[in-house]
C-alpha cells in the first residue's frame, strides 16, 4: 500500500475541509485509490489558535520550512493565497523535489511561467484543479476529456460573489450596494470584495482557462477587465425588457483575427443556458470542434467544493495520473491578444437625456456617422424638460466606433452623466 | 516517441469520426500527448463498400480476427454495438492482451461483470467514456474529478432522441407520433427507435453511472424503466399549467432505505436547470457530499461528440492514465435496488372522466382512503355528460398506494380509459 505524505500550507476554511476529507474518508479513499494519505504537517500562522477541528498535537507548525525541507513529504498543498509568500513557498517546494497542489489562481495567472519553469527544472508537477470554478472539474475536462478538440471559445461565469450579487439584483430589483452589504453579512462576499467585484478574480481564472484551451501563454495583464460596479438595477430592468440578463462573463475566443480574452458585464439572451446560472454558482461553456458545446455548472467556491477539487488533485498525483500536453506557460512567446477596440459585438447603451424634441434623432445621427446602427430603442415618456433614460441596442459595432461616438454624444447639452455601455453576446 | 497501434472494429459514423481525428490531428495530438497514433487496421463488414472518407488500401479487413490476433496492435476500439458479436470480440481482445475502448453501453450494462472479470484476469483495462452522454466527460468527472465525494444522487437526461422529441412536443404542441416521424427524417431518431423511446438506452446508461457513483454492481434488469410513449401533448400542456416540464429522467439515489435506480417520464419544475435542457442535448446532475450539485451538459450523441470521447479514452490509455478504484462490476454481490413500489414522490394523475356532479369527490375520496392526498386540481369545464380531463397533483405518496387507488378509481363508471400517471421530482 502506497502512502502519500502531505504537507499543508495554511489551515483556513479550505484547509480544514481537506483535513476533514483526508481524516474522515481514509478507508473510502484507500478503496478507491489503493493509497493512504498521511497529513504529515500543517503550517499555520498561529499553532495555538483555537480551531473548529481538533488537530493532533505536533501536526501544526508555525514554520513553513518544516514542511518545505522535510524529505519525507511528497506533496505540498499551498492554500495561503496571494502571490508573494505563496510564490516563494511553491518555488522552494519544487526545488526541494516536491510536487505541488494549489488553488491559487492569482499565483498561476500572474507567475505561471516562473512556477512551471521551476517545476520543469525540478521534474515535478503542479496541480491546480481548484484554481478555477471550485468543485467543477473544469481543468481536467478541458485537458483530458476534451483533448481531441480544438477549442474555439470559452464563456465563463467564474466568480460566485459577482453572480450572487447580480442574481439578487435581478430577482429582487435591489441596488448593488444593498446586495453587496447583505452578501458580506452572509459570507458570500469578502470583507474586502474588491478583487471579486472589479473582475480581477474572474480575469485570473479566464487567463488560466485560455492558456489551456488555446495552448498559448496568456499574460494576465493583457486580459481586458471590467467589474460589476457600473451595473445598476435600471440597467437590469431595461435589459430584461429587451429579453436579456446581465452577467459578468469571462470570454476567451479564437478568431481568424486573433485570440480574445476579456471579462465584461454582458447582456445574455434570457433563454441562453448561461442566463439560468443563478446565485453563487459558476458555469463554463466550452465550444470544441468535435464535441460542440459542453457546459459544466456548479458551486464555484466555498470550502467544501474547493477541498473536493484539491483532493482530486492529491489523488491524481498519488496514482500517477498526469497531464502530458505541452505546457502553455513554458511557451517562449506570450500570445498577443486581440485589442478590445477591434472586437465587434452588439451593444446596450443607456443615456440620461433631457426629454425634448430632436434629442433621439441627434444621438442616432451621431451613432450613424460612426457606423453604429441602432436596432431597438426604449425611451420612457415624461414631461418635456425632465431627464429620462434612453436605451439603445445596436447592431454589431466595434468598440472604437462606439467609444468615439459616445465621446461626441457626451458633448450634447441634452445628455447628462456618463452613459452605461455593455456588450451583448450571441 | 511512443507509437500506439490501434485496431478499429467497425467504421460507421463514429468510427469515421475517429478515423478523421486520428489522421487529421496527428501533430495536434502528438504535441499534447507525446504519442503518435497509428490506425493499424479497421475491420468492417464490407471492405469494398464506398465510404465518405477515402481509406488507404490494405487498412480495411473483413476479418475482426486480423485485429484481435495481431500482436502489434495495442488497443482495440469496439464500435460495432450490440451484445453478442461485440462481446466475443471484446473478450477475445482482452484475452489476447489488448486494452479495449468501447462506446457500447448495452455491453457494459448487461455484461459488465464478465467483461471486467476478463479484463482483470488479463491485466488489461476497458475504457468507456463514450458509453454515457456522448462527448460530455461524465465518466472521468465522476471517477476522478469528484473522487472525494460520496455521491448521493444522479439525475440524468441521457437520451438525445427522447429529449429532442419531448422538447419539440413541448415547444410546438405536437403529437408524439408526428415528432418521431420528423426526428427520423432528420436523423435524430433511428429507423427502429424502440430502444431509445422505451427508455432502455437510458437505463443502460444510468446502470453504468449508478455503479460508478455508488461502487455497487447494478443489475441492468433491476432498473425500473418506462419510456415516453405514454406522454401526450395534453399532459405536457397540463404539466405546464402547474409549472412543470416533462422529461425522461434517469434517477439514481442513495437513500437510508436503499439505492434507487430508475428511468421514468418525470415532471420537473420549469425553473429547474434540468428543465432547460433542450433538444438532443444530455445533462447529468450529480450531488456529492463535498461538492454539492454539479451539472454537466452537452451533446449526448452524434458521431463527432462520441468520437471526441473515444479519442480521450485512447489518449488516457496512451499516456498511462487509469482509474484506480475498486471496480464495482467485480463486486461479488450485486446491489438489491429499492423496489419502485416503496419509492415516494409527488404524482401527476390525469383521468378522463364524465363531467357530472360528485365525480371529483369520489375520486378524491378513493385517493384519500389510500393515503394519497391531493394538493392541486384542474378540471376543464364542459357540458355535463361530456368526457373531460381531470388532473390532480398529489403530495408525497408511494407507488403502491397510487397503484391501488388507481385500480379502485378505474372501476368507477365515470372514469374512461387508462389514467396517465407520472412522478414529480423536487
Amino acid at each position: 500500500m502506497k502512502q502519500i505524505r502531505i504537507g499543508l500550507l495554511g489551515l483556513g476554511q479550505v484547509g480544514t475541509g481537506i483535513y476533514k476529507i483526508l481524516t474522515k474518508k481514509q478507508s473510502f479513499l484507500k478503496k478507491k485509490t489503493g493509497c493512504t494519505f498521511k497529513l504529515a504537517k500543517i503550517a499555520v500562522k498561529n499553532p495555538s489558535k483555537k480551531r473548529s477541528v481538533s488537530i493532533p498535537k505536533g501536526l501544526l507548525t508555525a514554520k513553513a520550512q518544516d514542511i518545505l525541507s522535510d524529505p519525507t513529504i511528497d506533496l505540498v498543498v499551498e492554500l495561503i493565497g496571494g502571490t508573494t509568500v505563496a510564490k516563494q513557498y511553491v518555488l522552494t517546494a519544487l526545488r526541494n523535489g516536491k510536487d505541488v497542489v494549489t488553488a491559487n489562481k492569482a499565483l498561476l495567472a500572474e507567475h505561471g511561467q516562473e512556477i512551471f519553469q521551476a517545476a520543469a527544472k525540478a521534474g515535478r508537477s503542479v496541480y491546480f484543479e481548484a484554481s478555477v470554478a471550485g468543485g467543477i472539474p473544469i481543468i481536467k475536462s478541458l485537458r483530458e476529456g476534451l483533448i481531441s478538440n480544438r477549442i474555439s471559445s470559452i464563456f465563463g461565469i467564474l466568480n460566485g460573489t459577482c453572480n450572487y450579487i447580480l442574481s439578487r439584483m435581478t430577482r429582487e430589483e435591489l441596488d448593488f450596494k444593498d446586495v453587496l452589504k447583505q452578501a458580506q453579512a452572509k459570507g458570500y462576499a469578502e470583507a474586502n470584495p474588491e478583487l471579486d467585484i472589479n473582475g480581477g478574480d474572474t480575469a485570473h481564472k479566464i487567463a488560466i482557462l485560455a492558456a489551456l484551451a488555446f495552448g498559448e501563454r496568456v499574460r494576465f495583464e493583457d486580459v481586458a477587465c471590467e467589474g460589476i460596479k457600473t451595473i445598476d438595477k435600471h440597467d437590469i430592468a431595461f435589459a430584461a425588457e429587451f429579453g436579456y440578463v446581465i452577467k459578468l462573463l469571462a470570454i476567451a475566443k479564437r478568431t481568424a483575427s486573433g485570440i480574445e480574452c476579456r471579462v465584461q458585464p454582458t447582456l445574455v439572451a434570457e433563454d441562453h443556458i448561461l442566463a439560468k446560472v443563478d446565485g453563487a454558482n459558476n458555469a463554463v461553456l466550452i465550444r470544441g470542434d468535435e464535441v460542440g458545446e459542453v457546459l459544466l455548472y456548479g458551486p464555484g467556491a466555498g470550502p467544501q467544493p474547493t477541498a473536493s477539487a484539491v483532493v482530486s488533485d492529491i489523488v491524481d498525483f498519488s496514482v500517477g495520473r498526469y497531464w502530458g500536453e505541452q505546457n502553455p506557460w513554458l511557451n517562449k512567446q506570450r500570445v498577443k491578444l486581440k485589442p478590445l477596440s477591434l472586437i465587434k459585438s452588439r451593444y446596450y447603451l443607456r443615456f440620461s437625456v433631457i426629454d425634448r424634441p430632436g434629442v433621439l434623432a441627434r444621438i442616432a445621427g451621431i451613432l450613424g456617422k460612426h457606423n453604429v446602427s441602432v436596432s431597438d430603442v426604449i425611451q420612457s415618456e415624461s414631461k418635456t424638460g425632465n431627464v429620462v433614460p434612453l436605451i439603445m441596442i445596436t447592431h454589431d459595432a466595434d468598440e472604437k466606433s462606439i467609444q468615439t461616438a459616445i465621446k461626441a454624444i457626451r458633448t450634447l447639452k441634452a445628455v447628462h452623466s456618463r452613459p452605461h455601455v455593455f456588450r451583448i453576446e450571441g
